[in-house]
């Protein structure tokens, strides 16, 4: 559902300078005392064994590619969480468990290696719906090795950086760390599930059962690997938390309704009938400001937080370092919202609900027209959440509004969400991030939530409380979208290719470790 | 675009007792002197022929419909307009020309038989949209002769009541009058076209060259076939107009706006990003009551002439001869527009313009969601007209409409459309059909209008002025839907066949001729 969880080319990040260059302006954004001093003990011979494996972990992740789970579609269930099963066990877990949920199932793997220090790894196995038809360079399941101007060599396929790429990055780096007669630094607890793309409806089922609950109890974090350098500067952002969504379909229907027709009527009808339709269009402008830009649920801004002076601070420096044209270019925008500068812009992007029609289907869809009355009309919708507002009380909410409005009949169907996640920039996790990228000399800004949407949640709430990320180097793009590919030979000097985005996540283990 | 001329499953019409019952109490409904002594000579020599060569005939129509013309989607346009000249050619026009337009060619055809009177025949060649996955009883393409319980034995497919079938039975009519060693009574001009599905946009360029105009402008009045027998009561309804189309795509984009994205981006922008979704649900709230019932475009009263007694008086026959139970039944409707009683709803119908909405497009469509802020939203719409609206004044009235309210950037798509229709009843030609109806002991009941639309305008307007009609017996439905069907052996006593159909045809050629 997060799209991309650090979106590198679709949402804020790129060309900036980052953390290193204006740190000192801004405390306590420093690392905590010590955190910086930890290495990873006989590095070389760890990376001569990641590029001596690395033909295989490059036909690990195209042969991921090639088997593509999406919930949305009811595409490989199974398939996929044996799959993920078997990179697990491969990787060295000592336990890989098929956990069956109401929906599709997960995976419950563990490898306890007597170390002092857990660390969670979170895994989605599932792709986003795409239509070969969009794609350009290669065919989206083909997981073709291309050169890519600017980039080097590359795979392109769905799920290439969301999420397959970078999961196998880090895989690659528990089959190095065996290579060389290591066990990894960390025991490792790893939940993955085969629905983040349509809002993790069932994670919890996982996540929640005892000893799953207790195995992560025991981590000092969680996180899920990403790759997220922006090509420009080979900075990264680290996010320290995200909103929460609810994603939706409204639909009103003259079944449900009992005034316009159950179905497809002709047009010319609409002179003496009710149009489910219209009743559609009526009931959402009652949940927006007429510009579309801020919701008018009744309540929905009851728990909502303003940003701290520290989260402001943030972005300030974010805006700073970042391209309000760059990021204009890319997304194809020439105003934000009310024409605010940048700086004001990603305040609002980190701070406001919003309110989204993803889609809207009604009637007749096809070339040109035809003369129906529709019985049925759905809008798409999701709303992203902003600490502390909670999925549940927003949905009670949204019910509720239209109940108020007078349209108890228009039906919302829920399929997924969750609630906003926070992790403290001080915790264990987020260091051991900048520690990571101080030593390997990777830029890297703290942004107070990604606009974009996690489950997150389900490990910072409680019981669990823990701490939990998204992080990774090394580069790819186009999450959702046609063409989405991943560096694994890198002829940008700023990004890291496969090499060495594996090379961080063995950093990052021995950080975690300290 | 008319759908269905007369609907006759999904408009107003069924279940009636007609014209001969009611008219007594309703002066000057009565025929007008005269015209019910005409009868066919030797009728029985010609039912014969029409008899033997019925198979033919039903092989005709057949053919027709397994080539079919979908204009919309590009689909065999100069091939329909040949076979449409073949068929003509077949029947016994002297001259039958394919007429090049800037959109799909028509065709004009002309047998001059020397005849004092002459008939102006208008056909569509072209048939709806489908979609084969819908169609239950037989492929839309393969015109399977089937038998239909409570009907007989009928064809299958699209076009085969809108308006292969019934064109065909009266082409039918001319073979049989040929067979007979007879020429027509009348003399014959014929003008067809390929683009009514989308609203005759070029269909003027067709009727207005001079020669065309010339050979219409001699006859007494112009009709296309249609077949509306209801199968309850056997009796039709003759409309004496209908009212006016414009059918429009409302686009709203990021492209066109300056503001939102220019294509799709991912939804957790939509906090710093306005979205051309939103705006055309506010653009669309705009031209309507929040009922979605009463059109507040404005200005858009400014010509619409009320009811006059004579209409009301229609209405009010209508009403007593239909059963609102059943026209609700039928088409999945439990309450008209403010729960009005049937003859209100049925004024409504007749008296009222209308803005609908065929069909809602915007971002993803699909099963579940996609996180995605759209680039481009579009509304299918299509407004009816009442007398004395126009549709180059309406659609004006629309475009200043949204200009004034600040949505100067929505596109207004106009697809097609035509003025509305008005024929008196005092005419020639509506009097010919109230002359076969009793002829034939087929009830027949006058409406002041159809709520559907055809493009009789290019007819009854200057400089034509032409009375215009739809007519004929026999019986079809599922115009634009699926399991379209058109009857051929009819084991049901109150409707007719194709040879029943074709008879009446004759029998109105000569009621013409007088």
């Amino acid at each position: 559902m997060s799209a991309k969880h650090n979106p590198p080319h679709d949402a804020v990040a790129p060309s900036r300078r980052g953390l290193m260059g204006a740190a000192a302006a801004l405390a306590p954004l420093a690392l905590m005392p010590g955190v910086a001093q930890a290495a990873t003990p006989n590095r070389r011979a760890l990376r001569r064994a990641v590029e001596s494996q690395k033909d295989e972990s490059v036909a690990r992740i195209q042969d991921w590619i090639r088997h593509p789970t999406i919930a949305a579609e009811g595409l490989n269930i199974q398939e996929g969480a044996q799959f993920m099963q078997r990179l697990a066990t491969d990787a060295g877990f000592q336990t890989a468990e098929i956990m069956q949920t109401e929906g599709s199932p997960g995976v419950f793997a563990t490898w306890d290696v007597g170390a002092a220090k857990t660390l969670g790894v979170y895994f989605m196995y599932d792709v986003k719906q795409f239509d070969p038809a969009e794609w350009n360079t290669a065919p989206p399941l083909e997981a073709r090795l291309m050169d890519k101007a600017g980039f080097g060599k590359v795979i392109v396929g769905r799920g290439a950086v969301n999420q397959k790429g970078p999961e196998g990055a880090f895989l690659a780096a528990l089959h190095a760390l065996r290579a060389a007669g290591r066990p990894p630094p960390v025991n490792l607890v790893l939940v993955a599930e085969g629905e983040e793309e349509i809002g993790s409806p069932h994670f919890h089922q996982i996540v929640r059962r005892a000893d799953v609950t207790a195995a992560l109890s025991r981590a000092g974090g969680i996180f899920i690997p990403s790759s997220s350098q922006d090509p420009a500067t080979g900075g990264v952002t680290l996010t320290l938390g995200a909103k929460g969504i609810i994603e939706c379909e409204l639909v009103s229907s003259g079944a449900n309704w009992g005034r316009g027709p159950a179905r497809d009527i002709h047009s010319s009808n609409k002179a003496m009938v009710d149009s489910p339709v219209w009743r559609l269009v009526a009931a959402l402008q009652t949940l927006v400001t007429p510009d579309g830009n801020t919701p008018i649920i009744e309540g929905w801004f009851e728990h909502v937080r303003p940003l701290t002076d520290r989260e402001r601070a943030l972005i300030a420096q974010n805006a700073r370092n970042t391209s309000e044209a760059d990021w204009k270019r890319r997304n194809s925008v020439q105003h934000f919202i009310d024409d605010l500068p940048w700086r004001q812009a990603l305040e609002r992007l980190a701070s406001q609900p919003t309110v989204n029609i993803e889609g809207l289907v009604a009637g007749y869809t096809g070339p040109g027209g035809k003369t129906i009355l529709p019985g049925r009309a759905a809008a798409k919708l999701d709303l992203r959440l902003v600490p502390n507002m909670t999925r549940a009380d927003s949905e009670a909410k949204l019910n509720a509004h239209l109940r108020a409005r007078g349209f108890a009949d228009i039906e919302v169907n829920v399929t997924g969400g969750y609630d906003p996640t926070e992790t403290s920039e001080t915790s264990r996790i987020v260091q051991a991030e900048l520690a990571v990228c101080r030593r390997l000399g990777v830029e890297a800004t703290l942004s107070p939530r990604s606009a974009g949407s996690w489950p997150g949640t389900v490990f910072t709430a409680a019981p669990l409380s823990l701490a939990a990320a998204q992080f990774g180097l090394g580069h790819g793009s186009g999450a959702h979208a046609p063409d989405e590919y991943f560096v694994i030979d890198s002829t940008n000097p700023r990004v890291m290719g496969l090499t060495g985005a594996t090379m961080a996540y063995i950093d990052f283990l021995y950080e975690m470790a300290r």
